[in-house]
């Protein structure tokens, strides 16, 4: 990890993670900053591989997320370059044409189109991704030894600090496709070095615009349902790539066999993916699991639970490790989504502290007090209208927080 | 002031405020908390009195609210009673009955009708406004000696750090009017301790309906252009009384004379104190003017405004000094409002930092690395895509925002 902060205590270990057959991942350094580390991350994808995509909905969102855009409609693949270091972000046409440069240059090594090669970037904001360092940075990552996950995932990281790596697997028409993932991102998310970028990389065989359906679908419940701070990086992407190489019959829609099995992976790599970035949230010292139930659509729960998760007052409550409901009541009151003040109830931990509009009779604070000084929150909110529901997940709000973004000079 | 908290570094002086004709105000001690302070301010208005209000729009409005709301309807108001240490929010029937204790208790002893006693609280949520305590405070009210403008500041507040009061004046059909007001409000807005309430009293005859139709412009961009941390109380409420002891001629719309003169000071009241809620935000080192021109309407410009003012790593940036205007993109980016990444420029104080998607060229950081260390800091945006403007004003998120929100049990 490129800087000295300490592994967030709410990290996980890497996980075992298989090879994908049609995916070779190389690290070079390009040397975007002054730093000892790799910081340009390559993965070869192997002929037919089929890619999908989601990106930030920012109005002032970067070259890559623009061309990445347009090339996702394309539904071909055949590489990934990561820049660490510089988002390229708000860099006019000058960031363009680095983009295209090196689309160019792996698409001459690669004799493909360049628009099967896709390219992310994170990092300072402002300043024209370098070309002589791109191009250095792709040439040694051409030349390099092909590397393992655990390294891609620390490669692609800024602000990160562990690196994010997630493992499912699923039966489709009797052979065992293998999904690996790979994620960075620590706020959600500053555009100057916490960007979240992550990749999804699969053998099997299934059809560009069905992974795409399939790919929208998991974000809706997983990247879309995190948030550390509100705040929206000009760079957020998230790629899918499939190789077609577990052989098993094309998946083209939910009529084939297996394909909700794979759908089910798929979403529990997301899950496990947006999950990870919370836990490497900035400051963070908790992490919370907001489930809202009793909305009148799926749609106004989850825009419940962001309202929750993005109050101050509710995040700085949980890292007070203080049980107040007041603040929940008020985020529920401010999300502009039908709510009944007397129909309400909000829990900590699975314990009621008020329902109906009311604090409960014989409230005892000890249990949701003893719940509040561990490391897993749980948040429960009853909205009393209707069915509803929806998780999201967010972390506490810490002096942490201040410190890395106020103390501290970009 | 309640509270043992140092004065914000913010704050301003009380202002010399003139005694307003037909308006007696008077503090007492309800005890509401375990405290050495008056906490519950009566004033008295003479009969004729008009009244206007705007009110939270969460959906999880407090009793004193949706009663406010009705009464307000009706234009007429003869008392207000304001209790510190209680909200009464979240309380269910019992909060509703002691509301309307208070009401009929005041309008007994001045032999008028219950909806023409205005009543708010702010404090701890989800307790009952005893009952008790309430009859007694506002006996020791209307028993009390009258007192001032400072002193009924200090008796609304809370968490405040500073009283807050604004004056301004108006010539209206040869006639002098005053407009004196004060507000409470540190955090925007805790539930439980932080709630804005502000009250303007007048001696200006203007019908009600007039008064609630200029107050709600001038809410619109004042109290609706600030922000401390995103947050909205369950109690927020502004509201505006009008003696007519001044003996002007009746405003009753903009062809009467003296009526833009009149707007124009009700907005002055209303934007000083908008402005000191936010100089006394929670942990607040700087006050932050945000302009944005540009827009597609001016509603829009208020929206982006206010997606800058609410962005924590904004927020956190200037907190640090930062010229970070990565970050100031990022938040019009997640605005959801029209914008264009090549025609967006943001400066600092009255120097771009970034013109039409770009660094300025020779960009020069000393003059914004000035600008930065002051106390006062502006924040200019052009979207380059119309006429739309608005300026919302904000404070910076500190290491003392999260020492009073988490470090301290509720």
């Amino acid at each position: 990890m490129p800087m000295e902060l300490e592994p967030s205590p709410l990290a996980l270990p890497f996980p075992d993670m298989p090879e994908i057959g049609g995916v070779t991942l190389r690290v070079a350094r390009a040397r975007y900053k002054e730093w000892d580390r790799c910081d340009l991350t390559y993965a070869e994808l192997t002929e037919g591989t089929a890619v999908a995509g989601v990106f930030t909905k920012s109005a002032c969102a970067s070259s890559e997320v623009e061309l990445g855009r347009e090339q996702v409609r394309l539904g071909r693949a055949r590489a990934l370059v990561v820049n660490a270091g510089n988002s390229n972000a708000f860099t006019g046409y000058r960031g363009r044409e680095a983009v295209e440069q090196i689309m160019a240059q792996v698409a001459a090594h690669l004799d493909c189109d360049p628009s099967d090669v896709f390219v992310s970037s994170t990092g300072v904001i402002g300043v024209p991704l370098p070309r002589d360092k791109a191009r250095e940075g792709v040439e040694n990552a051409l030349a390099a030894e092909p590397c393992g996950w655990e390294e891609a995932a620390k490669t692609i990281g800024t602000t990160d600090t562990f690196a994010k790596g997630a493992h499912a697997s699923a039966v489709v028409g009797g052979r065992r496709v293998e999904l690996c993932g790979i994620i960075k991102g620590s706020g959600m998310i500053a555009p100057d070095m916490a960007t979240m970028l992550g990749y999804i990389f699969t053998d099997a065989d299934i059809a560009p615009e069905f992974l795409q359906q399939l790919l929208e679908s998991a974000n809706g419940s997983t990247f879309s349902c995190i948030t550390v701070d509100g705040d929206t990086s000009t760079s957020d992407t998230v790629l899918a790539f499939a190789t077609g190489k577990a052989g098993n019959p094309r998946l083209v829609s939910f009529d084939d066999a297996g394909a909700d099995a794979f759908a089910a992976a798929l979403q529990d790599v997301c899950r496990q993916l947006a999950h990870l970035v919370v836990r490497d949230g900035e400051g963070a010292q908790k992490f919370i699991e907001i489930a809202v139930a009793g909305a009148e659509s799926d749609d106004s729960a989850r825009k419940v639970g962001l309202a929750i998760a993005n109050s101050p007052l509710v995040k700085t409550a949980i890292a007070g490790e203080d049980a107040n409901w007041g603040r929940v009541v008020m985020a529920v009151g401010k999300a502009g989504e039908p709510a009944d003040r007397d129909r309400l109830s909000i829990g900590f931990g699975g314990a009621w502290a008020a329902r109906d509009g009311q604090p409960v009779a014989d409230y005892d604070e000890a249990p949701i007090a003893a719940h509040l000084k561990g490391r897993e929150i749980g948040i429960d909110v009853d909205l009393g209208l209707g069915d509803g529901r929806a998780t999201v997940w967010t972390c506490d709000l810490t002096h942490g927080y201040i410190a890395i973004n106020a103390d501290y000079r970009s």
